[in-house]
């Protein structure tokens, strides 16, 4: 167990955590993010050695790339037999107690990580001579790697019914510690060129564990949309001398049509070109590369601006008796890159989500899957309309 | 009414059948392609007019340009009203009969393709003066255009439990024609830059309306897919002088182990980096541009082999009885743009599935949807090894 007191690096006023760090049974590394008192979820006796008797992860994943469109696509065969939907008595989310081991053993927690059982992505580069070698059937158009890089969780409420909504500002705001804490950590790690924290929630995009959870997740490549986005700063940059994400910002805060809340150092707001039913962008009005960037005034503003949104997001929709229905959605933090473009990329929290009804769900079919072409039935203005209407 | 006999362009033997068109009552196109005698069932009074009063048809959508990814979206608010899963009474797919006027005014069919009633892309391209401008407020970064271009339903199948795997040869080679002929008929439209002939099948994948259709697209832009596949050629071009879509064929067919089904003109194969659950693409041996290009022998052959491989498709995965289970798909005609790169591109047929189990979906979750990085759980040579298992 290694303990140490953290504060992040531009802090005016540090919050008050406990960073420490254990491993799991099977050598998996798991860090506490302690916020309330005594400040010591993995830090006593209780139940905080893992007793577990568990078999090495296995990380046979393998990366190959699809020439045809000039991507990398992860093969991780070894994840078809995860955890899917399990009873509440085996959640793996839950703190230890007596005669139910999880993947936490402590009986209580605040926020903890530790690297996922089931990782698409794990462990460090591989070395030239790569058992398989370093082509699919030894064809030089068919490159493969080892799927090397981290998968962790993110857990931030030991009650399988919480959401980071309702948590209260203070959890929110170690969460925001935790990824700027991934972000810079795993961002170091070798070969890992992109750290994404992001929370998938709710059945209809197919979480496979219920309780509430986030996840981070180090790239060894550059993702396609990280790609893309390098690419349409360099053109803007190329054609007006100007930063296109720094430019979309201020055209959204000069139209204001779309805007749907304001902080002193954040604004929300639906994208013009919004391709979802329900999407919604966060951006501090600085330009930040990314998570660890932030400074302590923007930390403190945001753990009680992202959690208003999302409890409008949780009143969006509501069920023929009018009850609100908790949304489903997919919240993705988009940041500069591990080792390239971090004077030009900016900060941004995507959030959105495949319901379009109480009832109906939007599916990416032939259009979205297969061309890479968005429809989207609902106009980025009646988001924005029926989020300002819900504001509290 | 307009009557004429067609024949393919580069037919040995032409097949027998009659291509007819009629309008519907709001005046949408409906087009004939009858194979079976008497060859005429848009073309005798039994129902031949649509003596429905329908409302014209609402295609108020627009494109918005997302600069962030540089890509299009269409916005299509008026197809939030469309026909979602209507009772069997309700089937507008089904023939017309007495009390029942369906969109296809006739009491039997052999296929038909009709324009769309909740079209995401209709007309012709906007004048210079659009009404509203030709930027989202105002602002450059945010170009706006109509949402012009055509969306077709092709049907072909009278049978609402009918589908294309065993509608038999006849009826596919005909389906084949109206593929061939909606490409070369709306490329030419003005505007257009892409036509995509598709098959979305299956409620898994957000099918509307459960009688077996397929469906055509025009787009009036290159859809993003076909922007990666171009600049993928380009790069390999200029990397090796060779025609990367070639070269990837060739090396399926030189390593073997993913290639399903070989025939005299056509091939079907896993791809090396395939990143859905079960995924095969179809190719003919010969470099040819699009559907149109087919010489009657390719045509003939593929009205086989498809059908052929869609029933292993169906027989894949198996329920707890060990019943076969439909497999739910999107079948992808990706073929070369309308305008450009027709010296390059290759046609592909292109079909996968969401299923990853009997009991298991693939969703599209962070990872993808936001980061655009696909993560399979299932190897390619495995999703080999079962279509090759269900050789008949």
């Amino acid at each position: 167990m290694v303990s140490t007191t953290s504060a992040p690096d531009q802090s005016s006023r540090p919050p008050l955590f406990r960073r420490s760090t254990t491993r799991l049974s099977d050598g998996r590394e798991l860090i506490y993010f302690d916020d309330s008192e005594p400040f010591l979820s993995g830090g006593t006796t209780r139940c905080a050695e893992d007793l577990r008797a568990l078999p090495a992860v296995e990380s046979s994943g393998e990366l190959r790339w699809d020439a045809r469109v000039g991507e990398w696509v992860a093969l991780a065969a070894h994840r078809m037999a995860r955890t899917h939907q399990p009873s509440d008595d085996d959640n793996p989310l839950a703190p230890t107690r007596p005669g139910h081991r999880t993947e936490i053993p402590a009986d209580d927690y605040d926020v903890v990580v530790f690297e996922n059982r089931f990782p698409s992505f794990a462990g460090p580069p591989a070395d030239e001579a790569e058992p398989g070698g370093a082509m699919v059937d030894g064809e030089p158009l068919w490159p493969r790697r080892r799927a090397a890089g981290r998968c962790e969780v993110l857990c931030f409420s030991p009650d399988p019914t919480g959401a980071l909504a309702t948590v209260g500002t203070t959890r929110m705001r170690t969460v925001i510690e935790a990824w700027a804490d991934r972000t810079r950590v795993l961002g170091e790690l070798d070969g890992v060129e992109q750290v994404f924290c992001f929370e998938n929630r709710g059945a209809e995009i197919g979480v496979t564990l219920s309780h509430p959870h986030g996840q981070i997740y180090a790239y060894p490549f550059l993702p396609p949309d990280t790609v893309a986005v390098l690419a349409q700063l360099r053109r803007h940059r190329d054609a007006t001398g100007g930063n296109l994400l720094d430019d979309l910002l201020a055209a959204e805060l000069r139209s204001g049509r779309r805007v749907v809340s304001e902080g002193e150092h954040w604004v929300a707001y639906v994208p013009a070109a919004a391709r979802w039913p329900v999407e919604v962008e966060i951006a501090p009005r600085r330009p930040v590369p990314d998570l660890c960037a932030l400074t302590e005034a923007e930390r403190a503003e945001l753990a009680g601006f992202y959690p208003e949104l999302l409890r409008r997001l949780d009143r969006y929709f509501t069920d023929a008796d009018g009850a609100p229905m908790p949304l489903p959605y997919v919240s993705a933090w988009h940041q500069a890159p591990a080792r390239i473009g971090r004077d030009e990329f900016r900060l941004r929290l995507r959030l959105f989500s495949v319901r379009r009804s109480a009832d109906k769900i939007k599916y990416l079919a032939g259009s979205e899957s297969a061309m890479g072409v968005w429809i989207n039935d609902t106009i980025p203005e009646a988001i924005a309309d029926r989020l300002r209407e819900l504001a509290a």
